[in-house]
């Protein structure tokens, strides 16, 4: 392995190969995961500086036997990007590839390298006059690699789509370190298989992402956000149905909110000020991005929020009168996963079923998980426009995190995905598979396409040395 | 083969297995394509009846090492679903397979057989109350397993994408005959490779599509069409940005069209009165599908000309008063390629290239070809916004059509070809590869994505009997 690292060294430079040779390097930013579940020792952490580089490393880690790992902004949640204890793994970190290639505004896209930081690439649009529209919690680290890799949802996916359907083209290191040139900025190409979708959410097992042509948008003219109270998680469906009657392509988030998601918030951060929450089981939080003006997007949202009180759909409603305020509504969803910390350990989801089975499902799975643990606490929340659920359970009042995580977690997973599984649902909708979810595969995948799978990464990793044990 | 055919029988029933056995049988409804190029000869045309029959039907085949050529509604442009001439060859029809299974209003999806023709689809989506936007000119016998399999583009690409982009699920009879069950009404899924994407315009060559899991959109509330004539291509593109700008969604259709190729429409259907060609290069159609009122979408599209006007980006407009004037519009775009054929026999592309670089691809080669056939007459109109034109060329004036295509065709497209690889583009934007195309991929498809498209195919089909001779 000396050799491979000397091979490393004078491919990208020796101050972009650390090792654990040097006892004053500390590899833990690469090493252990963003949700500290995990924390794996690397053979080498190497940061190549472009795509070239990242072939020869490549060329380099397959000729010596060697597996590598990928890794962007090391903010992923399912323990996908960071090295297995062997200490005979290569971290491949993409950060130093962060060039904006080219912004066509008349093609509406850019093209950018993997390692760009996704916040940075929004701001890239913006000050070119364009939307990208992908936007989650960890945008301010994850790079755009990362969100390729896994598909990344976030909050806009309801108008836009998920990070796949963002995306026009790539450009891709293989399992053999040859470059694939995909980068395309065309919105049609029938000439072959579907190669970028099939890398695209692969999670580095097929081959590193090194470059992408993402697609952009025209900025809207206004943003406008609202709150509604419902009575129940079936007028929650309902009211997505007559928002995306009344508002279309106008309506880019839909998300839902559990009182006791939103009583944590209330109580952890109290400064957020919470709306409406005390008296109803469910909150919504719309927003319409208006093409016209600000005036155009409240009176749509003023006669639908109308409709939805006439209907019952809605019992109180409260519009943002200011960016401010928008931006404050936006805060409080965003702050349930922090009010969640607060409040102590849990055990997270990210699951999805059809919108139409939301309801059933959450009154069959509420009832079921407290029946099996009495006193459980559900941290309800999520993108109801994409039937993608954080559906987090708390431990009992008073019953420790920690001990609750481990008695409790591998039964109530068992729950919660064969609830998901007779939904017709998916155990993972947003996140990925990583290592975390990789066992669960075999039982709630479909087996024809899991042995479709393996053939795919044989055929296109036949030394089994990309990102091994993920995914499959 | 005796043996395979009576397996068939019995599997299918025998009214379902037809042979040249019979000399009073006629199957060249299946074993010609619809522009007739190609007529081949199949040892039988199988119609199985549901699912489970294409699955043993393709066992049969797979066990006796019989190739198996899928088809649908034989309306593809590129010679993909007819049988070659060997005889030995089983034509798989799925025209049988053709219920709506189910409809799923909340969840805006519906899961429908292979063999639905699309319109039966557009229809069924609309008594329901919705909108399955995908639309092409073969409307009327395409099946949706066909515009699956060749990911099928059209007029509403723009706002809906193309067939691909509308898919949520399939289900896939293997190569093998095992039937993978990836019906999926979510829209998020991250467990696991993009089998369904990979499938989708893959042209049979992979696996046999039986059923989908379609997305729905709600109906707009009004639709308005307009016509522009614009003083150049690089008019035409800035109106693009300028109407994405403004009507945002809004905008489902943008289609671009020389003036040679309405003036053909002038010459040979007078009676469709085409409008505003006769001062301009091109002439510009535009679709508003607006959610609020045909008042509002005029009064967005009033604004939208008005400051085209201003920038001398249009020089004349009509907005449709009616929708019957809308659709006599639409008919005159569509009746563009029924026109060149009453002129005669041209040479057929469907390519693309960056919107942005549509402006310089035309000028570039218009006179290229001009310079290689002087007197050469470019029917050139299509999808501007997709950056998807029709480029064909007709004959000089006088010059005999069939000697024409027989003496320039290959230097012609060779000429179109190189042209679009200069810019970027693909030399099938949305008919996909077939035999027709099959043997110009290696000359224009990157080599390593060819290498891993053939990876592919021979992981998921070993004994290479789907759909042999097409894509690769």
């Amino acid at each position: 392995m000396s050799t491979l690292i000397a091979h490393l060294r004078s491919t990208v430079g020796a101050a972009h190969v650390l090792t654990h040779d040097d006892p004053a390097t500390d590899l833990s930013a690469w090493e252990q995961d963003w949700r500290k579940r995990a924390h794996g020792r690397a053979l080498a952490v190497v940061r190549p500086g472009n795509t070239a580089e990242v072939a020869a490393v490549v060329k380099a880690c397959a000729a010596a036997g060697a597996s590598i790992v990928p890794q962007g902004g090391n903010t992923g949640l399912v323990v996908g990007g960071v090295p297995d204890n062997s200490g005979t793994q290569v971290l491949l970190s993409l950060t130093r590839l962060n060039r904006v290639r080219a912004i066509d505004g008349a093609n509406l896209t850019m093209t950018v390298d993997a390692g760009c930081v996704l916040q940075n690439l929004q701001t890239a649009a913006a000050q070119a006059g364009f939307l990208f529209p992908l936007s989650l919690a960890a945008e301010g680290s994850c790079t755009i690699g990362g969100n390729l890799a896994t598909n990344a949802g976030g909050t806009q996916v309801l108008r836009y789509g998920n990070t796949r359907d963002l995306c026009l083209g790539l450009e891709v290191v293989t399992a053999q370190g040859e470059v694939w040139d995909g980068l395309s900025g065309l919105r049609k190409d029938n000439t072959g298989y579907d190669l970028r979708d099939l890398f695209v959410g692969s999670e580095g097992t097929l081959g590193i992402i090194t470059a992408a042509t993402l697609k952009l948008y025209p900025q809207p003219a206004a943003k406008l956000t609202a709150w509604a109270a419902v009575p129940s998680m079936q007028a929650a469906v309902e009211l997505l149905g007559l928002a995306q009657q009344r508002l279309a392509a106008g309506l880019t988030g839909f998300e839902v909110m559990g009182q006791f998601a939103l009583g944590l918030v209330d109580k952890h951060f109290p400064q957020l000020r919470v709306p409406l929450w005390q008296d109803t089981p469910y909150c919504v939080l719309l927003e319409n991005s208006d093409f016209e003006s600000e005036a155009h997007a409240r009176g749509l949202f003023e006669s639908l929020l109308e409709t939805a009180f006439e209907r019952g759909t809605v019992t109180d409603a409260v519009v943002a009168e200011n960016l401010t305020q928008a931006k404050g509504l936006w805060n409080i969803r965003e702050s349930i996963p922090l009010a969640q910390a607060e409040e102590g350990l849990n055990i997270k989801h990210d699951i999805s079923v059809p919108v139409s089975s939301i309801p059933a499902f959450c009154e069959a799975t509420d009832a079921e998980l407290q029946r099996a643990i009495p006193g459980m606490r559900l941290v309800n929340f999520g993108h109801l426009g994409d039937g993608n659920l954080h559906y987090n359970v708390q431990a009992p009042e008073g019953v420790d995190g920690k001990a609750f995580l481990r008695d409790e977690e591998e039964r109530i997973n068992t729950l919660v995905f064969d609830a998901v599984a007779r939904f017709g649902g998916s155990i993972s909708a947003e996140h990925g598979v990583g290592s975390l979810k990789a066992t669960k595969l075999p039982h709630y995948k479909n087996p024809v396409a899991l042995s479709l799978m393996r053939a795919i990464k044989s055929a296109l990793d036949p030394q089994g040395l990309m990102n091994p044990g993920r995914v499959i």
